[in-house]
Formats: C-alpha cells, sequence, structure tokens
C-alpha cells in the first residue's frame, strides 16, 4: 500500500467507504475486502423508488460527477433523487492497487472486470440500501460500459438506462487505442514494472499518456475552434503541459492500468456466450443511447448498431465538437441536451 | 551512412537518382550534394504541356504511387501524360539521414521543410526536365502539403493542383498526433538519440508508432465492417503485428523522424506572415480539394476550411470508410471516386 495525496477527501469528498466483503473475481482471484467510495445525494423515498446510480470513467472518480451532472434544476436534481454515485474499482478511491497491500498492493493486484464492478455495486445498493429497483443508471465512458452491464445483468431491477459515450461490447479499434495508453505508461522505464515508488516516476509516461488522450479524447475541430484556448489556454503546449498532464500526472500507475485493462474488455455478450444481440435483448430498462457526436472512438455509428439490439430503445445523439472529452462538462450546450434527454427519459412511465 | 537493403531499387524500383546540387534549408544548414530519387512514367510531349508532378507521403516511396495511383486508363495515364514522381527529402530513397554521411548522417541530419522540398523539385524539373509548367500537381497526405506549397510558391507553373487529405496549413491538432508518433520512436531505449545501429533495435519503438497508425490512420468503421480482415488478417492482432508493424519495422527511424518533423511545420502562410487567407489567395491553379470522409486527422471540415480561401477551387470529398489509410489504395471504390474527380479535372482548359 502507498499513499497518494491525490486520492483522499480534499480532492474527491465527501464520500463514504463502505465495505461490501470479499468479491470473488470473474477472472480468478478475490478482493478480500472490497470497499467502494461512495457518494450519495438526496434522499431515498419511501417507495424507495427513487434511486440512481451512477458509475464513473476511467480516471473519473465522484467528485467530477457531482460537479458536473448533479445539481437543483438538473435532470440529476438531489431535491428529487436519491443519487449514489459510486467509485469504480480501481479508480484511486475505492479498491485499488494503490491502496491494497500485501499481495493485492500495486502491480498484484487481481484483474477486475466490469462484470465485478457491477456485482460489487449491486452487493451494495441491496444490502447497505435495501434497494429493489433503480429509476436510473447513467454513466459515460466506461460509465456507459458498466450501465450496459447492469441492464442486461438485471433487467427488472434497472427501470431506466443512459449508454452516454460508450458501447455495450468494447470495439477492436478501442482495445488498441486502450492498449497505447497502457504502453505509453509500462514503457517508461521509471515504471519498472509497476514497482516504483510515486507517481513522479513515471512522469514521463504519464506526460505520454495525457498526450494521446489529447489526440483522440477531443476532436480536430475542437482544437481548430480554439476551444482548448477558450478554457484559458494560450497554446495546444500549455493545454497539453497543464491540462491535460496535469490532470494525470498525479494519478497512481497502477490504477490507470487496472481501469484500463478492465476498459478494454467491456463485453455484455459475455453473458450470452458472446451473442451481443441476444444480450442486449435481455434488457427491460427504457433505454437511452447517447453518443458525442465528435467521439473519436465511440463514434454514434458504433453506438448506433448498438441501439438497434435493445428492445424499445432509443438514440439521442449529443452534438459537441468536445468529442468525448465533453464529458469532462467543458461545453455548456452539450450539457443541456444532456439534462434535456435525461428529464424525459426520466419522465417515462415505467412498469 | 548506414545501409538499409528495404531503400533500393528491389523493392521500390525503377527509379534514377538525380543530383540537383547544393540545397540550402530554410531552417539553416545545406545539404552539399542532394539527391532525389525520381520516377518518370510516359513521355514529355513537344509542346512540354502534359507533366504531372506526385510528391510523396510519410513513409510513402513512389512505388506505392506507381502501383497504385498510375496506369492505363486512370487518370494518371502514361499514355497521355508524362508523369514524375519525386520522392521526398528523408523518405529513404531521396538524400535522407540513414544514407548520408558524416556530419550529415543519422541524427546530424539537417532539418528539412516542406519548402526545401519544393525548392529541390522546382529545380530538377525545370533544369532536368526543362520544363516550365505542370498540367497537375497531386499528393496525398505530406503529398498535399507539398502540393499546396508548389501551387502557393509557383502559382503560373502549375496550372491544376488536386490535394488529398491533407492541408495547406498542418493544425495544432495534427501536430500533437505526429509527436505522439515521434516519441513512441525516440523513447525506445534501443534509440539511443539516433544512434542505434539498426531498426531492429528500435523494434519495439517503431511497433508502437505502428499502433498509433493503426488506432488513427483507419478508423473505426473500417474495424467495426471487419476490412482489416477483407485485408486478409483474422484479428486485430495479425494486423497490426503483421500488416502494420511488418510495413514500418524496416523503416530507418531518423528517416521517419526528418519526415515526421516536416510534416508537423507544413505551412504555406510562411510565405505571407502567418496570413492564410492572403497566401492560399495566390494560387492560381485550378485546385480540387479532396479530403477523405472517415480521416480522424485531416477531417473534411478541416480541409473545407482552407478550399474556402483558394480561388476558384472546388471541395470534392472521397468517401472511404479506410480513412487516411485509403490511400494505400485498399477501397477500390475510392481510388474511383478520385479518378473521375482528376479526370474532371484534368479535362478542365487552363491558361
Amino acid at each position: 500500500m502507498s499513499t497518494n495525496a491525490y486520492y483522499g477527501p480534499e480532492a474527491h469528498g465527501p464520500y463514504e467507504l463502505i465495505g461490501i466483503g470479499q468479491l470473488a473475481l470473474e477472472d480468478g482471484g478475490t478482493i478480500p475486502d472490497c470497499r467502494l467510495a461512495v457518494a450519495t445525494h438526496g434522499t431515498l423515498n419511501a417507495a424507495r423508488d427513487n434511486a440512481i446510480l451512477v458509475p464513473t470513467w476511467y480516471s473519473g472518480t465522484s467528485k467530477i460527477i457531482e460537479q458536473v451532472y448533479i445539481g437543483a434544476g438538473r435532470a440529476l436534481d438531489p431535491a428529487r433523487y436519491f443519487i449514489v454515485v459510486v467509485n469504480q474499482i480501481g479508480n484511486g478511491l475505492s479498491t485499488s492497487p494503490h491502496n491494497s497491500s500485501g499481495a493485492l498492493a500495486g502491480p498484484g493486484f487481481p484483474k477486475v472486470r466490469i462484470g465485478d464492478d457491477v456485482r460489487a455495486q449491486h452487493r451494495l445498493l441491496t444490502e447497505k440500501f435495501g434497494l429493489t429497483r433503480l429509476a436510473l443508471v447513467v454513466g459515460g465512458s466506461m460509465g456507459a460500459q458498466q450501465t450496459y452491464e447492469w441492464a442486461v445483468r438485471h433487467p427488472d431491477f434497472v427501470k431506466r438506462a443512459a449508454a452516454i459515450a460508450g458501447t455495450a461490447k468494447n470495439t477492436e479499434h478501442d482495445f488498441l487505442f486502450a492498449e497505447t495508453l497502457l504502453e505509453a505508461i509500462t514503457t517508461d522505464p521509471g515504471f519498472r514494472d509497476g514497482r516504483y515508488d510515486s507517481p513522479a516516476e513515471v512522469a514521463a509516461g504519464l506526460k505520454r499518456h495525457a498526450k494521446l488522450w489529447t489526440v483522440m479524447g477531443w476532436s480536430t475541430d475542437f482544437f481548430r475552434e480554439g476551444r482548448h484556448k477558450a478554457l484559458g489556454f494560450d497554446a495546444m503546449a500549455s493545454f497539453v503541459d497543464t491540462f491535460m498532464t496535469g490532470y494525470f500526472a498525479p494519478m497512481d500507475p497502477n490504477d490507470l492500468i487496472a481501469m484500463a485493462w478492465k476498459w478494454q474488455r467491456g463485453d455484455v455478450s459475455r453473458h450470452a456466450g458472446g451473442d451481443l444481440a441476444a444480450a442486449l435483448g435481455r434488457i427491460k430498462a427504457r433505454t437511452y443511447v447517447m453518443p458525442i457526436s465528435h467521439d473519436m472512438f465511440f463514434p454514434p455509428r458504433d453506438c448506433e448498431a448498438e441501439q438497434r439490439l435493445i428492445p424499445g430503445s432509443e438514440f439521442r445523439p449529443l452534438a459537441s465538437i468536445d468529442g468525448h472529452l465533453g464529458l469532462f462538462g467543458t461545453d455548456p450546450q452539450m450539457l443541456a441536451q444532456l439534462d434535456m434527454h435525461l428529464l424525459e427519459l426520466l419522465a417515462r412511465p415505467v412498469e
């Protein structure tokens, strides 16, 4: 176990660390004492039917979800809903390589899949909060992967689902992109097979990783329109060095790698022997599929192909030249579109 | 000077090495004895008005231009035109880091800009072939950069221009993508600041470079539609290992770096004090701007913004899910579209 001041309540709180016990993992191995970092907003009503689950994306925590998506007058309004934001395993707040000890510490951390997160979250919601249904599961990127996994695995539990900028079955193309991210880190000599003493020793690899995110995460249009300058950076170099590298630099490399490995293998078709149509056909939730127009690695057409396999679902693309990282909340107009769709989805009657 | 069997007439011939003398470079330094590898097809007519120039792209040589774009019944038909394919400086056939000696060898090779290539080519065409006009300059990617440079620098010489999948002024976004390619190579410990003994010592870096090209060079749609499988590879892994890595593995890292540095800085606005509109406004050539629909780093909108600044030009996008590397000729339908546009352009009267 190593300490890393970045992952704490000062930067990411408030949240509660909730133990859900021993978690046996799909790919083998066990997390003996799995703890989920959970942030809640609002109050569960008497009927226990106003709960919304928001899982997190790669490198993200409950904090950015709160800052960008939750608030009075928003679709995710704590005055109306009991909103549970669960940090994914490996993200640095929940049980993760860097905060584990013994055999699980650092590079010894076992492989965790999207399905493991969803089983852990299901245990949390049922045992800790006594829930039997979710009014909505909504997430972006790896959060969308978890959203799809929830809807396929627990069709009666999930009443509505909104998958933003992500897929139910990761594409080969996206798998390779994630591999370039992984390799940017692991090829840094300072990484030392995961046995570095601090992220600072892997600074060069983390910076290359940040550059790849800059290239693929936004869009060519974003930079042509000078959106990075509108965010306060006078040039690409300062945008990369200050914003993007500054964002990733304090993060734990083994944590990022645990998440990227999981991201690469998101695939609900595992529940139907590899048959994606059969797996998505199980979904009973009212589902909105919401890619971002300029997303370079989850382009609308990939998402639409999946949407057509989900009974009663709707295709609701979000227009933004901010691309995938529009998830960061950089484009207020995209957030307005998202809220409009979510408000409509939440107003739909369900069983 | 190092030997590298990949760069020779066996793989890339026939071509002629033509000395154009001493070339003073825009960024300082000189190539004392600059030699261009030149492949010609067809015959110059008596009026000397049927010459077509085709410059090459990053990593490409005159061979792929011949194989994919030139032939009887094609727009570039040797029966009608005198087609001159000039390998760019640094591409391994023309004067390049790996085939230079003394102070210019390997990492000592001076920085070469697109403008240097065009000045070298102008000398070749005027002094060696006695040309005073070109019926067409056509090129893809870095070939498009050279095409724009030609049209701006020599507006009366270039009668028609066709810029495929490239820009007149490189974008900040594309600059960063090229930087990730460069760093994939230079961070390989085997690169040793350019003093490796053979490309094999930089195999890991060249493979990462190939992976980045795989991610950005094709498109998500390309892989979703299984186009890589249609090309004969059963999975992404074999496509990356055999096709993409196999393509780049024998190439000289310093040569690739010389080209990437040049590519990053392509910018015709240098001729007008940074005013792109003024520079493009000088073009007298009948110009077709031809981005590829699914190109991830020279997207149609970037190219269209430039097209609007070129007097009398036309926007002629090519539809192909093969993305930027459709330039390799993998999509026959895209080549058919290209030929149709080029035939139309060549049929247009010029002064």
